[in-house]
């Protein structure tokens, strides 16, 4: 924690801000420049907000010097998370892409994107059963019947399955069916629901807010890894900016970022990244150009009927090509798909 | 729904769209333009995503021309919707104060607090006890014993509650001892929380998420209202913008659109806007200026002691000073206060 | 200059970090902590990006802590600057209204601007003769013709005059003619524009650029004071973000942080803020309350016919009314009008 | 031009807004729906702003249905531009990489630099005469003497030089060293300097603002273009959100958005982009995996020695590597380096 004074401080403030960092159990070591005493408190001090200092009379500004987050922290793991669910490893050296269609709708649609991307090599299937809609007049999703959809055919064509959970309620229902629980944009910061997630042994995918920065984001598996679950992977999925030829911008540079201070596996999510079809594919390249250790994909036979996302859909034809490009760019930078 | 076909679209692109249009349900009108031609789409279909169409070969653009909000619209209900709690009206001439901690810490902290806030003029008492933290390692919040201590005060002191709901789960709580609910921004598309309280008959305050545009609030209050419960009043409580010199970037303008588009009561948080004490009371004032119906203030009896967003807090001394001012400018503008 | 060495630096990266400091004549202080050791530099060196040991092995993070602005700062010069124009005050008592149309289009047009906006109160008519466009297709200004009926029209109704400066090489022509040289958002860095208008002896208002900090806009005011001419006011006009129901997303918040940080006026431009007519008056109110000095409103006497900005151009009867609720609300917060 | 009537609009207000488009030279097609009346004007008016439109009464919304630039876009023009400078093609199968200095500092300096980025494959030397600081007190550039010092260097190594212009004053400077002009992100919408480098016939690297649309920067091009001069290169350079992890977010989906809409160029910048030399490579293959034409990479023989932007700068080595990746990347998708 450092506290710079504002030039000219009086000696009573700087020793307000002093007293201050003792009573919350901070050593204190002061520093008087030309211009600036600064103020540097050490101390077993975690949970603390520095804005409280910068309202000080007196205070420039304040810097909290230790990272909120420590066990997603790649100090406190040099050595990269690897999640092995049955023979698939994520963040290991294979780049693994995760597809299949926004919402479970049929027993043939589900099939049928199930065997599509298992044969282009694909190794999850995805699918909502709960549909967060921001509208109440839209699909809301087929539930539990869904899920059973899911794992048959996923068990069916050698491939795990990977669904939202929406709410604290419905954690056990989709422990029993899915390998790995995907935590939306929108629920990134729904505290309860990660703090119940953190109980349970199953992998999470950690989808980051529209609006979170990347320390939020970290912040939040946090959560997650203090419950005593470690395995958590991280999505990016755009973020909201003031551009809107795409639905959402999405921040690549947030995986060598991410790659940087965290040794969870990263993954990407160029469907809903780009919000259109036409820019998956480049996207897709773009991600694990940049390190990505895999890939959510929104596939379904037949996107122009899909009942939710099917402007950023891909054929199976489409899906099929992005293997092969995706593959050709992990392989020129020494990865393997 | 207006599709905008590309220059040069052919006939074949132009009929596969008026193909779709029509299995959907629409009637198609065609005009053919010098450069585009515009295809319009009436009918009693609301549920669908425009940019399905817009990746459709030979498409320009789309562009929905029903808004997908209702009962939420001004259209719907001309007159604004007054909210009245015993003998307090939100949404009336009056403009209504509801103030108090962040955080339930204490029975002396709230008495103190409800104390000051009712002689300062406020008419709610504000107070967390489930407190929604970015860190895991943050205070969580008193639970339903600060429940109790916010009505035992707020009783004894002629005050209504308000108080935050978190998950579906706690609602039952809620209802037993609040007399608003407040969904956070972080909840305003917790879509299972909002259908929930569309449940209940307790009026409920909403804040916009801090990425979220207006329109997006307006449909979360849509899911509420759809429910049944009409008492809903929204909250303007600042954006993420690249901005850092306060905490979010209150969006002012955002309380005349609102009286413009909806018949809904609209507050203004100035101490989340800004997330600085200094900057509270000329917010508070341009808030009531730009025609807010009431204010969302934080006051504790010892900020710099406060468990939680203290930097943002307002002594009690402070808040008699901002109620002043906010009544001046009130008056000002032919309201009261 | 504050550098925090990360958890586990060595020593020897820790020595390089106060090498580079101590050659570009920082005095160090180094303070142990038990997670992080921190370097103080304390030195006359101003010139320096925090960003290039953010990059050294072993850096955590860096910090300035001396403003990069001083003669903009309010701490460099406490007492507010009041900037005399004939016998208009702006920094004073008074807060001052600009307004007229976006483009000089006419003799005719300005007359009729001029007459009304000095019969409700205003000070100065503002009025473009060189207008930036996006569009290389768009009217670009009546240029000189256009400077000399602004300067008749403002001399027969006791106005000054306010115009925009686009270039360098047009500083001369302005001169000639307007009162205030006004700096477009467009060209906030502009910074050989800038450092020209350093050089003349008439008031500046420089508008904030539409992604630019309060700390940057500040930066851009150094660099005309740094050239000798101290009369600078600032003008907030709205930022861009992710809403799209105003053009623009004015952050009414940064009156009161200016207020704070500088002595500069702060004049607030509702017309590009909200670029709707129907949100400029309560804006405008807005504003006031906030603590803006004066405000900045495109008025036209026939909007609709405008050939530009014309959707957030008021009606004189417009204009008039926001006249009088203006005028109320400064007298609400103890100024006048 | 379409404009949607609102749920109830009269006919007086649909009347009116008949009339004004006719007035503007507008045919009119009217088409009314159960819920809203829907005009479509098809004219040859392309200088308007919709909304002008949109502040009329009974009007819910207008949505311009002509792109409004032409030159530019891809249906004007469906091959790609090529642009040859003696042997080097730019837009062709080849990724073409420009490297350098942020700032020409000395002739050894750059001497070395050349050496280093020719030796690595960079067909382009990049260096900074003029530098447009936001501090009034920082290293504003060598002038004549930089370009000098460049154009020899690169002459002795077989490259072509770009650097930037930053006010329409420099372009005879400009045209006498460099083969390419660059304009920054901070002039993109300096139009008199636009339409000045219109009348030049020497290819321009346009830079896009970082608060700037896609559809801004193509209307920018759109100035050039409209002057006639047609070789003008994009470059995508990040844009400001409120992720603070890297200088600024890289907006790679502008990179396969421009390719759709354009017919230009495109070039990418991850040492802007970025600002963190650790990101410049992984994001430098991002940028070529989602389709760039081109890279700009600040290159220094001494980056912790730079005058400028050393940060985001690379070691010689660094950017050799840089360009091993980058082509094995080019490789994988079919193109070649």
């Amino acid at each position: 924690m450092l506290v710079v004074m504002q030039e000219g401080a009086t000696e009573r403030q700087t020793e307000a801000v002093i007293d201050r960092l003792v009573k919350m159990g901070f050593t204190v070591h002061r520093s008087t420049g030309v211009v600036h005493t600064v103020l540097g408190g050490v101390g077993p001090v975690d949970d603390f907000d520095p804005a409280a200092f910068e309202v000080m009379e007196g205070v420039k500004e304040c810097h909290r010097i230790v990272s909120p987050y420590k066990l997603a922290s790649r100090h406190f793991k040099p050595a990269g998370t690897v999640i092995q669910i049955g023979s698939v490893q994520i963040g290991g050296k294979d780049v693994v892409a995760m597809a299949g269609p926004c919402s479970v709708e049929s027993e043939e649609q589900i099939e049928a994107s199930a065997e599509a991307v298992s044969h282009a090599g694909a190794k999850v299937i995805r699918g909502g059963a709960f549909k967060p809609r921001s509208s109440p007049y839209s699909f809301q999703g087929m539930g539990e019947a869904g899920l059973k959809i899911l794992r048959a055919a996923a068990d069916r064509n050698g491939l795990l399955v990977i669904s939202e959970v929406m709410d604290q309620v419905q954690i056990p229902l989709l422990l029993e069916y899915a390998d790995i629980l995907q935590v939306g944009a929108r629920n990134m910061q729904n505290f309860n629901l990660l703090r119940e997630l953190g109980k349970t042994r199953k992998p999470i995918l950690l989808k980051r807010g529209i609006a979170a920065t990347i320390e939020e984001l970290l912040l939040s598996a946090e959560y997650i890894l203090s419950g005593g679950n470690y395995e958590v992977m991280l999505c990016e999925r755009g973020i909201r900016t003031f551009e809107t030829s795409t639905r959402n911008t999405m921040d690549i540079a947030a995986i060598p970022v991410l790659r940087r201070l965290t040794h969870l596996p990263v993954i990407a999510d160029p469907s809903h990244g780009t919000g259109k079809r036409d820019y998956v594919l480049p996207m897709a390249r773009a991600a694990v150009a940049a390190g990505a250790d895999g890939l959510l994909v929104e596939v379904h036979p037949d996107p122009d009927h899909a009942v939710s996302d099917g402007a950023q859909t891909l054929h199976p034809k489409q899906f099929a090509e992005l293997m092969k490009q995706m593959q050709a760019v992990a392989t020129a930078i020494g990865r393997a798909a």
